[in-house]
């Protein structure tokens, strides 16, 4: 998978450890929240979803005829994931294609039970994003003794 | 403060409480941990980023010269910052525009201490965002008992 290298801007700037793709995926994994980011007439957009890692790409569920399902259908998104660590923080970020699904994917029960429970009458679809850049990285909040 | 009260796609369906102004900046001001939202060529990025409320602002720090810096300036930015709950997830939402400050801030040694390290040989620049909506949400993973 490629790399998205353009983004020097994080805050904080203690140290700052690249993750493999392989650690990258892993790491999200072990995660069922994170944050979906759309752009409409160039102005941003975050939504908090809940999300299943499906092989290399994110599925999410939204509403039947919400506003974000219209804004995902085959749009470019960026998708974070996150948590903190002892004495930091990790980030996964994944940009790539979100689509709709016409036919929703067979799932487990315990790739299910990352899902809060439905309302039963709101219908709802699967979205799936599929990452053209994969970026891990893991900060640490303190610099090494030495530079301070 | 008006409220953004568009965004219905929230992909898990449970119980959603909307949350006031006042309960939406006392999260933020328990969490030093946040994403910012940004659109360049209506493309979405993310950036996850050490914060404080200062005020009903966010401050954070970015590199003097990086991308986030020079994505940031007079930009109609979007922050948010969430936690879990006990059942659920609390996140809030803010959309309004960021400057990058010429003339550091003045904050207590305990707001400075929400900021990691700073490599001391790399200058740095502070960014408010002033918030024209604000949205804080509670998220209940589960539904009542009688919905299920």
């Amino acid at each position: 998978m490629s790399h998205d290298v353009s983004e020097d801007g994080w805050s904080p700037q203690g140290p700052v450890t690249e993750l493999s793709d392989a650690a990258s995926w892993d790491l999200l994994r072990g995660r069922t929240f994170g944050r979906l980011g759309l752009s409409q007439d160039d102005r941003p957009e975050i939504y908090p979803v809940n999300f299943i890692c499906d092989g290399e790409s994110i599925l999410f569920r939204t509403a039947e005829g919400s506003k974000l399902r219209e804004l995902t259908h085959n749009r470019h998104v960026v998708f974070e994931a996150d948590a903190e660590t002892n004495g930091g923080v990790w980030s996964v970020i994944l940009k790539g294609q979100a689509e709709v699904l016409t036919v929703d994917p067979v799932l487990t029960e315990e790739a299910l039970a990352a899902f809060p429970a439905w309302v039963p009458t709101q219908a709802f679809v699967y979205v799936r994003i599929t990452a053209d850049t994969l970026r891990g990285r893991l900060f640490e909040h303190h610099l090494p003794i030495g530079h301070l």
